[in-house]
């Protein structure tokens, strides 16, 4: 344990250096409305969500490589695809991005304005995995998994590491789990920088994979596309690595869940008493706070919230917000 | 102006030091879609809007005072009531708010939430300053004005002191104007901080008064209350001082004007492509910067938009996030 939490530690370093000159440091903001919590909006990350930290770390590093990738590919539906898209050009690789044909159209535009191939014809929720790894073995180019990669896993842990620095009394972290990469970045950051921190992982009730998981201690999976607003946390099962850390390894504290109408609540608090422009999965550790199913955060020993992305969807987000308005 | 600018300075100063305890030092945050665009969010401030500072500043002066005060009283439709509201109960001071009868309810909510008085009996856009004259005279308190009044303008000038220390290569600072509290306590900021930096006002073209004193060199109202859907910049007219510092001494700029229309388009912009929900007040500058109406910024001398605060109304929010959606 000790020769793997040294190995994470400089990782988590390294990839704080390699990703400092295309990432933001975003901010730590207090709440208005509970003295003990702070937030770390990774909506004001570059391209809206913490997903740039992991993509720029791995395609860095691949840049870095002799030979040099012919490109890079990934699929996702969402913010994963515009972080690969935006690092492979900081770094001078093609992207493909495999998206679900069902996927939102301002998604796909933006992983096209950033000069990727957008690949979509045929491809589902279902699928997208296969036709990648497909397209990978065909065509050469190197597949940036998600979330089940090292490098994607320590890129991530890096606002880990801000959170520390910024606030080196925190007590708890709370942060939202689809595939587990940013979960599981935060549980190494903190195993590696700040033990008695508690980390906390929330999603939907709809895709409560990772909880079972947790609780089982082996890894589940979801039957089908869950039906949550919360786009970024729809991935079937958290990947093999994050299953390590999270589950095998318990360096997370719990595993909580919401339902869609405590994370509607969740988004419509985080625009209104926050200020912040927040996607439904932005929302998720929110949503568990105001539940209180994590620990609410006291002056001595803040809790942070992870509030992971801004890309919203207009039509929903206005659904959302009249859904408030009594 | 030597010895008033010393003045300034000094005054800027002190309110730094008495408001620190008390408000938020907003971040600057780069925008991803231009290289030397920074927007330093007013709407993350206390309460949310930048209105707390000058609020702070003057009542922690008046509760300095002796004898003591009895209390405070102001007018005010939204952001100035609650941030004086606040600013009472930090120092300890009974707060009475005039707001008309017409103002949003959760604006009304958020001062007596915060423990003020509020009186809306017979109040309308066009009363309300003599209503809060008649009371202060007859009760005995302190009327604090929402901007014709040197230690709001001060307080306000506090975000000026933080943009030059973030950002000492600025070239242009860019923010709303309806009385004028915030854009002379910029001004001021500059003049004394940080001289050749350009400040500009944005204010709707429905309320033009501003740009039209700043046209003719005098002073000129609004006939009645404007149709805007940027409630904070209704005021009918800049205050005297403001008048002072923006017109006669020509330590501004310009003034510009923007539509409706394309101010609900800086607010879709501000909330999605910056992910910052602001109130549409807030997104002048950002709609005055969108229209090329103010210099663009370059890396070398950046463009400092001023997002003034984010206390939006949802069912207005909602309609124009659906209108951009096509």
């Amino acid at each position: 344990m000790l020769a793997a939490r040294i190995e994470h530690a400089a990782e988590i370093r390294g990839a704080a250096e390699r990703i400092a000159a295309h990432v933001r440091r975003t901010p730590l903001l207090p709440a208005d409305f509970h003295d003990g919590l702070l937030v770390k909006p990774e909506c004001l990350q570059v391209n809206g969500s913490f997903k740039t930290r992991g993509a720029c770390n791995a395609v860095a590093r691949l840049s870095g490589q002799s030979p040099r990738p012919k490109g890079v590919i990934t699929h996702s539906s969402g913010n994963h695809a515009t972080a690969v898209a935006y690092a492979a050009r900081r770094f001078g690789l093609p992207a493909t991005v495999v998206i679900p044909s069902s996927a939102s159209p301002n998604k796909i535009a933006a992983a096209r304005h950033l000069g990727a191939e957008v690949v979509t014809a045929g491809v589902t929720f279902d699928n997208r995995e296969q036709v990648a790894e497909d397209l990978a073995g065909s065509s050469g180019l190197h597949l940036v998994h998600p979330y089940d990669d090292w490098d994607i896993i320590h890129g991530a842990a890096t606002s880990g590491l801000e959170i520390l620095e910024d606030a080196p009394r925190v007590g708890c972290v709370v942060a939202p789990i689809g595939g587990g990469g940013q979960v599981a970045g935060l549980a190494l950051a903190i195993d590696s920088f700040g033990p008695r921190i508690q980390v906390f992982g929330v999603e939907p009730e709809l895709a409560n994979d990772a909880a079972r998981s947790f609780a089982a201690g082996e890894l589940k999976s979801l039957e089908s596309d869950p039906s949550t607003i919360a786009e970024g946390v729809k991935s079937k099962s958290i990947g093999q690595r994050n299953f390590e850390v999270i589950v095998r390894r318990r360096l997370v504290a719990g595993i909580v869940t919401v339902s869609e109408q405590e994370l509607e609540y969740a988004i419509r608090t985080a625009w209104s008493a926050m200020h912040l422009a927040v996607e439904p999965t932005g929302a998720l550790a929110l949503a568990a706070w105001l539940q209180r199913r994590v620990p609410l955060g006291t002056r001595e020993r803040p809790t942070v919230l992870v509030l992971s992305g801004g890309n919203f969807d207009p039509r929903q987000t206005a659904r959302i917000l009249l859904g408030g308005a009594a």
